[in-house]
């Protein structure tokens, strides 16, 4: 049975880094700091710099990052995502270089002009889409083949699922930092906990995850 | 040696409720969900009902609790907690009854007039002042005579000793719910994790403790 994921990063307070496409740092200054216990795991060492020595953390942090790998069938994103916003012109393969880390179908939101998919190394199809989500859901799911849906981001589209009633399952990964500014993660999402069970669960580098998980 | 902390309560998304004293329900809807865990707490239950039948739970919750009334020797708060907005006349004792839960010498921040000091039951004493929070916090601290300063809140008053640096220990208790309203818990403390070490507990309410201690 198909489920439909969401994977976020927090501060403390609330926050997750702005993007900006545009810039020589697209991801900001706090991203670091926001994402260093998921880029210390053996998992992310692995799946992302291809680094098969065994070294980085393999504790609960790893644990986690591992499921994000996990199980994914076919893969949603928004625009900005994709890069879309930062080089619109027809064609551009996204920022994600040669072999992007998702090997499943991929579908971008883009309210622009329709354009062809895009076959990458590695078993990436980038599909562009313009429909309602709910829409770019089904077709994600049949896709998907029975495996996960994962709804990648950026912040902005997942809480356009989450809002939605969409989503199955949310883990956000909540760094013991305090930022004080970028764009807020649980804006529009009050009282979930009543349509999703919540656990929380500190790992070793006093990372906080909390799980959302839908009510039977 | 006097440390100076700080208890306080926060939904995920990083909002304490909002409190309207002039109201019939001066907590707001969200407080009694925000406070949950806090309230089914034997040491509450001991505390602020008088309830000795040993009720109430017993774990890692109620050692937060247990730790909030232990030690204090003076209590700063601000106009509001004491409630002199919605009771601006001279001479009115708090609405915190005839027995407040203190039990030391109170400091109520006020920029109104001078008003003489109030003596309660239990050994409270209300004392108002209109001085800089570092002249109060001074004052305090000698009062204290050794035990710790329990900055009791509202939140701008809370975060007013935080940003000012003057704040050894801060516990949030952080219920599992998404509240999307009420006032800001971080708000102005971006950082705050390079001058105190933070840690963070999961109760078995589900509920997340993060606590900041002072750096060495």
């Amino acid at each position: 049975m198909t489920r439909v994921r969401i994977d976020l990063f927090s501060s403390l307070d609330g926050f997750t880094a702005a993007p900006d496409p545009t810039s020589d740092n697209p991801m900001g200054d706090d991203w670091g700091p926001l994402t260093a216990a998921y880029a210390e795991t053996r998992t992310f060492r692995e799946k992302v710099f291809g680094d098969t020595s065994g070294a980085g953390t393999t504790g609960l942090d790893d644990a986690h990052a591992r499921a994000f790998f996990d199980g994914v069938g076919a893969e949603i994103m928004g625009a900005a995502m994709f890069g879309l916003h930062a080089h619109p012109e027809d064609g551009w393969a996204g920022w994600w270089g040669d072999e992007p880390p998702f090997g499943c179908p991929v579908y971008v939101l883009t309210s622009s002009a329709p354009r062809a998919e895009i076959s990458m190394a590695g078993g990436t199809t980038f599909h562009f889409r313009s429909g309602a989500i709910e829409e770019v859901l089904d077709e994600a799911t049949v896709a998907a083949g029975g495996l996960d849906v994962r709804v990648g981001g950026g912040i902005r589209t997942a809480q356009e699922f989450l809002r939605a009633g969409l989503v199955d399952d949310l883990h956000v990964q909540v760094a013991p930092i305090i930022l004080g500014r970028g764009n807020s993660v649980w804006e529009g999402l009050r009282g979930l906990e009543h349509t999703h069970a919540v656990k929380s669960e500190v790992s070793e580098s006093g990372t906080i995850h909390v799980t959302f998980t839908r009510k039977a």
